[in-house]
């Protein structure tokens, strides 16, 4: 801890609570301009490893480039951890390899699996090259372990114990232990095939007397986690079940890891990200992506709004004759679809979201469709007063605002159904549905809408 | 942990992961039909409290009832705490006031807390009245600092040791103590004059010589939460700096509790939902809200959105000449519209992402303003050839696909500009730009769209 006066970002509250402090980037980028060495390494070192990795995303390549060099003898490993997968990789280009091996050794091992992960192959190679052979060792075999699994996110060093131990026992074997790991919370209890039986707590042995039997002191909540599960579900788990670190065991059901909650917490962070962006058609991103990357990213799902949006046109050129004679139904048809899509976008969300919490099942999802094809219905009955009688103001015709009145609940209704329905298929087919929904969605409620009131429209008013 | 053969669900992997087994559930459901107390209580042992929370939320009101005034007899308070809350209040209203006041006796204080936040008067009351009174003035302590606030997130009992200390000290105060909370992973080190100075993990002091000092022994990343800061910034912290626990200061720095990871885990995942739900404009909700009261609270946004969708029509209406004498404009203006609404929420997606998780900031807010705009104008050029191919070849008009091409190379450019204007300018505001960017970008896309589009035909092709 830092005993200087100056604050560091943390310290701070109120309304900027931990943002970094906008006058020690301008001091840090004012050491770089003048390549003062000593002062850029005494401004760095009060800043967490995750602030440094923050501020390297923040400024330009060029800025990025000079202060790594210039910061180059000293880097840790941390930062690399912290740093956007884009950023991350720039970095370790530009670091000098001794630097490199260095910053990498002081890592644990399952730091150094995410880091290898999203990097090319020759980089990694630099990296595994770089390892102690036993880490090298630790990290290969993590990494024949699918993506996303558990297996990548656990550490290798577990503290266990025979179920049959005592307190003392406990306490005497992790006292002379040597190598226990920096971070651990439980004491996880083995059968003697080395499947787990339960977690101890620390404190709970702290807190116990010597006589008792660890396998009486065992935590209610107790989850084995599979090697193979996919790291949403491990989040899930840990979240659900208010688990501090949990077991991983193999095929064979033996204790192969552990996962702590903070990896977890990264892994929840990580998922709710991917879905808030999919739900955009942004896809993987990061604000340090370049121009012509981030434009790359962003295409295609520009590319199947264009294709939905001239299906829609195609509706509306089926009604070419009656709007020439009504052009009034050209001003007001954005409206219908509009609003169908904003009802449809609310529908779908809450279904994308009750799906990644499993609040959306077989048991309540048919009463949860029903529920909002009816809250459309009612919200449309709404708008659709409101609307009529604009309508009728605006252009003078009452008939005219019965028709848009119309359409607009008919399509709220639609929008509703769709919105529930759209993902649970989707869902229920393997894909996710935060990435596909929202197309299909504002489709349908777009191609509805002006079919439906164009539609009415010609029967009713030509 | 169970024995039985039975799978819990947490024992199931694959694809449902942890969802509720429907079998189990409609067993359950069967029990209750029947009145089979004992079979019910048997099949609910089994589940994890969170997890008949679920079943809880997933079943209907009927059922709900029912299987509440069965179950009666033992209800576990953890399942209050683990409910949705409009369900959470239906469920204290069937509860026997007796049965009601055990389950909250066997809760931590800060459970009781979060508990108590959401409920009506009479409610709260009848809950502080089965308290013990010291666990009733701890609760209304906490409930005095200010709602979403680290002080009422914090547990009051706290493992604390004075910085001189050394490891062999620690250890026989807590094998003495006899009062040590049930969750606990660091020891709290403070001055004489009760400020925090740093955390020692049990896991270190357990593998550390009783000599040694725990001033020593103190964790490089350590964060002290003021006790009135916001809970989002309390799950910011634990997020970005990986804590485990953290030390809650009052006003004057002195030592007022601890908040842990898990009840941050649970802030950082309610204000996900928050976010992901604010920018489809649906604000708090639950899947087990009524109709009534979800149409109520979409009503507001849908309104919004109504009052736009007429602002879009009015600019239309000021072409209506134009569009009289050609048609094809009416077919083709909504895709200019629905481009730059599409782009547009990717860029405020994206912004109002950066903002949440402060990666967005001073230092690089125009490098992001200008990287937008410019991938706008890319992708805008994309999609204006292939529109402008589009709208030639339909229409049979060069000048008609030159117009629309334009139009949505200037409207994704504002698409780009005002996708992460709006939420930065929001957010220095004071405003969560996740709850009113999406209005005012596509607004201004539709708006702009439309104007555009028809502006240009009405001078070119007329």
């Amino acid at each position: 801890m830092s005993t200087d006066d100056t604050p560091l970002p943390g310290d701070q509250t109120g309304e900027d609570g931990y943002l970094l402090d906008r006058k020690l980037v301008a001091r840090i980028l004012f050491a770089v301009d003048r390549g003062e060495q000593q002062i850029l390494g005494n401004l760095l070192e009060k800043l967490h490893a995750a602030d440094i990795a923050d501020l390297l995303e923040q400024i330009n390549t060029h800025d990025r480039a000079r202060l790594i060099r210039l910061y180059d003898r000293e880097f840790d490993g941390e930062i690399l951890s912290e740093l956007d997968e884009s950023i991350r990789e720039e970095v370790i280009a530009i670091l000098n390899p001794v630097v490199l091996a260095e910053a990498v050794r002081e890592l644990e091992t399952d730091d150094v699996v995410d880091l290898l992960e999203d990097l090319e192959e020759p980089q990694q190679e630099a990296i595994l090259d770089a390892l102690e052979d036993s880490d090298r060792a630790a990290v290969e075999q993590s990494l024949s372990y699918p993506e996303n699994s558990a297996g990548r996110l656990m550490q290798r060093e577990v503290v266990m114990a025979p179920e049959h131990w005592n307190v003392g026992q406990a306490i005497d074997y992790m006292r002379e232990a040597d190598n226990l790991p920096e971070q651990f919370y439980h004491v996880v209890l083995v059968d003697p095939r080395m499947h787990p039986v339960g977690n101890v707590t620390l404190g709970r042995i702290m807190g116990s007397k010597r006589t008792l039997h660890l396998a009486d002191l065992m935590e209610e909540s107790f989850q084995v986690i599979p090697a193979d599960q996919d790291e949403e579900d491990v989040a899930y788990a840990f979240n659900q079940y208010h688990l501090i670190s949990a077991p991983v065991v193999d095929s064979e059901g033996r204790l192969a890891g552990v996962i702590t909650i903070d990896d977890a917490m990264v892994v929840l962070d990580e998922e709710h990200e991917e879905d808030i962006l999919r739900l955009a058609g942004v896809g993987e991103s990061s604000l340090s992506d370049s121009v012509a990357g981030t434009s790359k990213r962003r295409l295609p799902w520009l590319a199947v709004n264009l294709c939905t949006a001239i299906c829609a046109s195609l509706v509306i050129s089926q009604f070419e004759a009656t709007i020439a004679e009504l052009v009034s139904l050209a001003i007001l048809m954005p409206i219908v679809a509009s609003m169908g899509g904003n009802a449809g976008t609310q529908s779908l969300t809450v279904a994308v979201r009750a799906l990644a919490t499993k609040d959306l099942t077989g048991a309540n999802v048919w009463r949860v469709i029903r529920r909002e094809a009816l809250v459309g219905l009612l919200n449309g009955l709404c708008f659709a007063v409101v609307l009529g009688v604009v309508g009728m103001l605006w252009f003078g015709s009452p008939m005219l605002g019965a028709v848009i009145g119309s359409a607009l609940v008919v399509n709220m209704v639609i929008a509703g159904f769709a919105g529930t329905v759209v993902p649970v298929v989707l869902d229920k087919l393997g894909v996710d549905p935060a990435l596909a929904s929202g197309t299909f969605v504002t489709t349908t409620t777009d191609v509805m809408g002006f079919f439906i009131f164009l539609g009415l429209a010609s029967r009713v008013l030509l």
